[in-house]
């Protein structure tokens, strides 16, 4: 168990030595060789966790995404508020803006996780596209979000707010911009107006329904990796 | 007369044959020759109406939006519920996806008119918004626009969904995307529900703004045209 806890905490310090290099230089200047010295280890060490940069970089951005999944199921329980459409929209930004990682990927114009990104392809936003519709489809099943427009229509017009805050963030000078929060509470709010169903929706059968779909989320997720070895970040299957 | 209306002719002939290029082959691969070419016109006549293919694209551009400008005018003033902010981006959203060409500089991924955007910049972004930043205020005076947001955080949000449509027509296959005139009216509704004052506004003093606005547009232009001769499309001042 110590054992395990140590390994643990060194794949924890190439991770966070990784986000700062990717944040500074991006993904496709950062070598392996660099990560390993800004961590302090050997770089053989670092293979004892993964296979290479990219398996390093999958890793790196599922634990982020995993805190600002966390992040956000505790301000979403902790708001009174909490469970319309936009109150799930507006904790989702202010827990993505609040992680400096996943802000910076998503503000720098992918520079951050350049070809990593780059390299999912045409075929990863029409796969993101049809997993919107999906989960607007049982939004509005659930009754957080209005029926008398088609899920796709929902969908295309959410898939447009992720892409054009990504757009926004890298291209209006952040001098200029106002504050991320502001931005975030004046998007859900309009989010909130634009597709509750009237009445605003069901509260606590929004937590209910948020707190379902993310842990399908993460399951699904973890099945994943576990049939792909070679990303795991921390215990081998191999015990290698 | 004949004379001006025969180089008007020309003009436009030799622009239809450059959008035709550009949306096929892109701005940065299309040469003045094949311009003249695809038009019938020897390149010295080209030359007599533009000094180049960036004064060309310029009067190509120009040309369209002033047709989108017109068109959604039409559409605007034709329905008897026009005046709201919600149908003003819906008219001025289905005017664009009616004009060829815009749409395609709008869905191509920035080839259509490659680096002759790119060249605009960095500093056509920031003046975008403060653009943007000024519209709403002025919006809001009008009694078009709720007034207990910040002008910034709305025109933030409205450069956004800009960006966002653009990104998503590029990103999103026509083949699983919702109809375009679908999207434009599933947003114009969430706009009009998230951004319009209590009461929905008044239409009337929205078509009136609109059109006071579009006519300062247009002759602000025109000025900074008329300040710039080699970007004239068909009367040279010096009536070469």
């Amino acid at each position: 168990m110590v054992l395990l806890t140590h390994r643990q905490q060194r794949a924890d310090r190439i991770l966070d030595a990784a986000a700062r290099l990717f944040a500074r230089y991006g993904y496709d200047k950062t070598t392996v060789d660099e990560i390993a010295r800004e961590a302090g280890v050997a770089k053989g060490t670092l293979y004892l966790h993964w296979s290479g940069k990219e398996a390093l970089a999958e890793a790196l951005l599922y634990r982020e995404v995993r805190r600002v999944i966390e992040d956000f199921l505790q301000r979403l329980e902790a708001d009174p508020e909490g469970g319309t459409i936009g109150s799930i929209y507006r904790h989702s930004l202010l827990a993505t803006f609040a992680n400096p990682f996943v802000r910076a990927v998503l503000t720098s114009d992918n520079q951050v996780l350049g070809d990593y990104l780059r390299r999912l392809g045409p075929d990863y936003d029409q796969i993101r596209f049809e997993a919107a519709r999906a989960l607007v489809e049982r939004m509005q099943a659930a009754g957080l979000v209005r029926t008398d427009l088609r899920p796709e229509a929902i969908a295309y017009l959410l898939t447009m707010l992720s892409l054009g805050l990504a757009s926004a963030g890298t291209l209006i000078p952040a001098a200029i911009a106002p504050p991320p929060d502001e931005v975030a509470i004046a998007l859900a709010d309009v989010v909130q107006r634009g597709l509750a169903p009237e009445g605003g929706g069901d509260r606590e059968a929004g937590k209910r329904f948020v707190r379902a779909y993310l842990a399908e989320v993460i399951r699904r997720y973890e099945q994943l990796r576990g049939l792909r070895k070679d990303a795991d970040d921390g215990q081998p299957s191999d015990s290698g």
